[in-house]
């Protein structure tokens, strides 16, 4: 065991176990590239402002390249013993520059901010991914949409038959809840893409930094002023956890239907061989494994958020190391957010609908009651609570005949009792579900008029989300382009004076 | 037992037990003002539309308005086995004006979408209420700051002594954080200002209603279109348990802080007997107990987010009963989130700072010890790793000998066996904490300068924040004359034709 | 607002918005009575101890038992400005016998020691019932069995037709399941069930206190002996919420096959009409909100929990105010758990069950495979692993050819190809889902045999747990008589002296 | 990507991504050598039961010990392409062995019931582990109690100075409530340590399988017999879940204790250098990081509990594969409450407790008010509550004027005002910590008496825990002894009746 860079102030060194306590490299060993560039973006802004020489500033970015290099072709392995992503990354630089160098790279800077800054470049590239691949799940409901427009299809209220849907409409009710998933994770995002580098250990210091430039070379699109603020607060990664959450629990609604749709009884949809598993015991078995997992697996995200409030009810003000306990959950539910997304898109993407058995259970099961009674309201006059409750008795009658609304007498005779008279024709009419969607008039509705004209709506709203993803993206590559060139200059031998930023 | 208004398909009415479990009148009572609201402007734009006639909807709303007014009086009171709010309300237009009026209210609409606009209504004033809440606390931190500019106190990192900083820079810090609150609240606000009204059961209606118009009426800022989406999603509501928790988890770092700065032996602060209590047993006792309950009932806010994100777990698209349990955890969170602010407000405005405490432990434990390792680097040239671990080492062997840095024999025989001179004054002035603080220079650090700064912009952005709170709440005042006057203009016997809207 | 009982240390009162947030009313009114109990018995134990005089002992329990009775009239309304139970018992015994005889009461008494002797008081009554309340669920489950022993129907795994099964064997194993809440709620029991009085407010006392004769006259089974511990610990909170939590995601298990057995789809059970609702705008529906209700309840037991967990985390050593926040959540969690298991009961006591449907699908959608697969590997002596491939080629086949077991041709047409033969005798009789149940053989399965088997020992197992609770409610009865019979005792003018207790 | 061993029914094979999403390989890598024991145990049974022949036996065993020595040597890899440590386990045997003979280890017996055996084997031995590390946590404890009887230190509620106290009680406090843990420990175990197996998929089987044999063999006490709850329950790992979290609570509430104790301004123990960490930037810091984590990572184990929670929630009866998610969050749990346990008893035991701030501590800040109270009624027969009161000021005049209990002058002239005599030697003495500690009396209360008898009541009671854990671990020792047994003797090619188990 090595002695610790910190380790001045210290007699004796770490026990073994509170060493691997301690270590966070399992969860580091994700922000290797944005440590080094964290670093890099440091060192320039120290030397432009003189905190550190032309001479210090070229060794250090030589090592920190030689790093980046060896973790992309995977020879750069974390260890336990120098705790961090950090210690490892600045351990390199000691042994191979020497403190008279390697050792400067620290001046005016602290792991309380630099740990954030890694963290939150991290996590900008994360949600990017994920706005993205909610997006192409919402392309794929649009396309079942554009097909289904006319597909009807049997809508439910409390798991039982309500009322003659289509299948565009089901499926675009999908793309408008993930619209708001996006919102969510566009937020967080903004909370997220400042720059706490600066910092330092709580108070800022007395070395006269430059800010504005780190927050240039690293992209972030603000800086997170009040130094204390910044590395006291978790709230960016709760709230990203958050949006996470809601999103979960959302495919963990999509999930449920896919699992009972896709059973004998409902048979609405067959899932693709691809997607679902067998059983090593009933040869027979073609299970939703993957709708059950995604639905099981929201306890994972669920169970992060819960983790990441715990570990911040009354922590005071200041870093305290229970903030270490911020990434793993985070790490856990972007991961499985980001694979649930993916193999969802492929789930949905590849059922194939039964169309006739949705049209038969669209009309069966009395699903068209309102619409009788909406008829009563409107041709006969009734106030509408007496019409349902003339309906209402009517299904009663039928159930209890083991009849339905085709059977015209029964439907004549009952409805003769609370002296209304209704036509064959228009009977017929009225349950024919098909009809029945083309019906609906109202704004949202399931009338494939207003679907389609939805669909172009969420179109709209999908290039511009994807636009804000471009530019966000761009923003990012910009200031890694940016911060490239600064290195590529000044390890050319170019004096930091002469380069522009 | 009455008859459920929707009783006419049952034979048998609720089981006892049954009813009491359904009901749902102690979070319903909270919104009988919004139903009533949401009723109005339904049954105006059903008049508006032709669905209902002139002489209907004055019967309406004459008992409508005597409902709000019997209500307002405490007059109104709600029967749990009339279930909920909505069939309260209705029932009592049905007894009043019978079927033949007050049985068309319901026309067009279901509780679907009419239990979620009331909710809807409700929340958009608690997030408001809380947002000026917050705002409140943040200006008692302001306050605090612009008189506390220059007063040092120690700054924690572990809860150990860290560096020194102003008594300002503490309480910016607090309401930097809270800014982030704000903004929370106000993405919670634009999800749920949007009108669900006219979604029906979950298809829409093939009535020609006008979703506009109660849009108009209700104050909302958009409609909430695709109807299935409207009424099977509740993340409006986890978005906004998710804000009011991230709010507690910082009101919790808060109250840790309160209680732990006012033990004996800290010290740093008194609080006002009018936020303490005393103990039955212990004649002496003044204890924290509005911070410790704050930082218990962060659990209360924690549990009810788990809580609603467990019932929304794998729950179908479509209404589902088992969202009637979405309101409780949000009504309790409001609940919790606002007592606490407001409390909290006044247990900080009326703490008594310790300043000399407070400048006795800025100066104390070596907090200084970053500015004479940076003293280091700057004047003697040490690269920072290395000035690390001589003041390290320094402050071990101090900590041996029972000694500060301001036994300056000590501390000089020391640091020359690392080849370090350092003259009396440079060492005395590096120590001095009032000197530490004015030293600091990077932006967003805890120098006057930068907090006074920081202060402005702190200003400026909760004024902003008013203005944006202000147009909000005017929205919905403006929608609320409008539909009164609409009422008015009927109930005076105007026909609906003729009176704008 | 009054001077505190607490107020002597204090110089000014508490302001309204904290008195309002201190005081815990709602919930201690529920513990009115065990207030009571307690306090006679420390009354008691007291003046045995000679700390108290008779004089003053008889003007206590008078006051107290005023007390006593004006609650159970309905008379006693506890005063939020008094803070909580105990002040408010504590203040009538001021108010009305003086400090003289009712200021004694609370010598060698803390609210520490006080308010968890109360609350376990009220939690060992409230397990009793739940466990009363799970043993009826149990038996009307075992009701279910011993009618239909032989009832076949299909069991699922996945929510897929995995083999046939009896309804017996399904409704038994909530039966086994609910066994297992029952030995945690006992288990939680045992941990409640101990008697913190005396430890005061965290130290003991100096008072010659009798800890003995309070578990004695309480009722308690032992005694919690070391003070801090006792008055600082809620983890005998948190493990009853536990037990409930598990209860709840038990209940949440059977509540969702109640609605998908429900549906038009599935169609096994029709639920009573008293135990579910209709819809406000479809006058067709009939929805099974209680099993809804009951699914999305869990969430407030789940959110119960975490509540109490989160509030416990960190809390040092010593009784903190944060503790106060104990007592909702598990209250709210026993009322939900209560009216759940109340209500369940009722809705599955009154399903009717399909059987004809459950005997269709017990012997649909290749449920039998398995079956055929170890025909083979009995049989054919095929090894299991093979034959279960071949079993799987054929349903495949058959699936793509729109066939059945029942198409013998078919079948023996594809297993010829994998070389087996098959008689159409020995093809039906295995695939007769009456005969496949009949054939299982294995202690535990699903076969008549092994099911009235296990329901004998179940009927053995719950005669045990209702015997262990009727001793648990003598002890408690016992003790209660004997608190009272003493108190008469002193009422009617005896010496303590000449009491036995 | 290799044809799935359930894979007869499938026409086209997993898409790679939801192979990736299926697989379990993570968590199960840790059961490799209870799956092979659970198999050996079953393979064993199902020749001895005639099923299998002693040829089949051999060779499945021979290929079984062969794993076994591969994982042992760390040379035995799980893929993910099989899916799960079942199919890789059986895919070695079907391979090496061929179907003919690897083919028929799966007999009567599904993945449902063999996970189920795997993981309660591997976590009845975690659970033992955990038990052990608790009661050597307690053992430290106990060896602080017994050097420090005589101790004072001060006793806080609110984290205010309460009352004087010894360490010794202070740490046995813990003790005490470590001892409940050890209970719920002990019960989950009983829970765990029941046979699923036999089980199958749900229905048990139509083989002559012996579930008593295997129950044998594997050391289970006892055979979960009522197969679908067997397969379909996870509340044992929800108990063990519970058990952890509320002993992480416990923990968490000892770490905050460490945190704050170890500040500059509390300044009550010292940490060990072995268990604490410096500052990359400040170099005088030494920071209670292992406290902070155990703090911390207390949310690891809540938000495992809760994602457990979650993905229980209305799952139907019968196998789902949300199910596979039962294991990530108990592993994760197990693995955090094992490492904290074992660093924070090194930290423990490590401490240097302030003795001398300790008393002044003790006696510092009115902590003997209560005396003061009592003596008051014992001595100059004031009732309670007006003593109380009379103390009570006597201490806000105290803090008015800058005084303690040590001012005679002052004490004596504020309680002459009520009428109260008291003399210096009097005052003297109650307010002597030392003195304060040895007058209490009661039964578990802080006295040196008290303390030393509770020590002796929890060595008995470890003792007897630890022969409970002895008497647990020799059983499973016996029958993996057992089993290894049979093996050998089936190896060395004896016939299985005439092997005695």
């Amino acid at each position: 065991m090595a002695k610790k860079l910190w380790g001045g102030r210290f007699r004796k060194e770490l026990e073994k176990s509170a060493e691997e306590y301690l270590q966070s490299i399992e969860v580091d060993k994700e922000m290797v590239l944005e440590d080094v560039w964290g670093s890099e973006a440091h060192a320039v802004m120290l030397c432009k402002q003189g905190i550190i020489a032309d001479r210090d500033l070229k060794e250090i970015l030589y090592w920190l390249e030689k790093v980046k290099r060896d973790f992309q072709k995977g020879k750069f392995k974390l260890s336990k013993e120098a705790e961090d992503v950090h210690m490892n990354v600045e351990g390199v630089l000691i042994r191979e520059a020497g403190k008279e160098y390697g050792g400067k790279l620290h001046t005016a800077r602290s792991r309380n901010d630099q740990v954030i800054t890694d963290a939150r470049l991290y996590i900008r590239r994360q949600i990017l991914d994920i706005e993205e691949l909610v997006i192409q799940l919402q392309k794929t409901f649009l396309d079942i949409g554009r097909k289904h427009l006319e597909t009807p299809m049997p809508g439910y209220t409390h798991t039982q038959d309500a009322q003659p849907i289509t299948l565009a409409y089901w499926a675009t009710a999908y793309v408008s809840l993930l619209m708001r998933d996006l919102s969510r994770l566009e937020n967080a995002y903004g909370i997220v893409d400042t720059n706490p580098l600066g910092s330092c250990a709580l108070a800022g210091t007395s070395f006269p930094i430059d800010r504005r430039l780190t927050t240039k070379l690293l992209g972030f699109s603000g800086l997170h002023k009040h130094s204390l603020d910044a590395i006291s607060s978790r709230d960016f990664i709760a709230e990203t956890l958050c949006a996470l959450a809601i999103n979960m629990s959302n495919l963990s609604k999509l999930a449920e239907e896919m699992v009972y749709w896709s059973t004998f009884e409902f048979n609405l949809i067959t899932l693709d061989d691809r997607y679902t598993a067998g059983s090593s015991i009933m040869p027979q078995k073609k299970n939703p494994c993957v709708a059950e997992l995604t639905r099981g697996r929201t306890g994972a995200v669920y169970g992060s958020l819960m983790q990441l409030l715990t570990t911040l009810k009354a922590i005071p003000m200041g870093y305290n190391r229970d903030l270490q306990e911020d990434k793993p959950p985070l790490w856990n539910a972007i991961k499985t957010v980001k694979s649930t997304l993916y193999v969802v898109n492929g789930m949905i993407g590849t059922i194939k609908f039964h169309e006739e058995r949705m049209e038969e259970l669209a009309g069966a099961n009395f699903t068209t009651a309102t619409e009788i009674a909406n008829y009563l309201v409107i041709e006969k006059k009734v106030p509408f609570r007496k019409s349902h409750e003339i309906v209402g008795n009517l299904v009663a009658t039928l159930v209890e005949e083991g009849k339905s609304f085709k059977d015209f007498d029964t439907v004549d005779r009952v409805l003769k009792m609370s002296g209304i008279g209704i036509s064959f024709n228009d009977l017929r009419d009225i349950i024919d579900s098909k009809k029945a969607v083309q019906a609906y008039k109202s704004e949202g509705s399931t009338s494939p008029k207003e679907v389609a004209a939805m669909i172009g709506e969420f179109e709209e709203s999908i290039r511009r989300h994807e636009k804000g993803i471009k530019q966000r993206r761009e923003r990012i590559e910009g200031a890694k382009r940016l911060t490239e060139s600064v290195v590529k200059s000044v390890l050319s031998g170019k004096k930091i004076k002469s380069i522009d930023m």
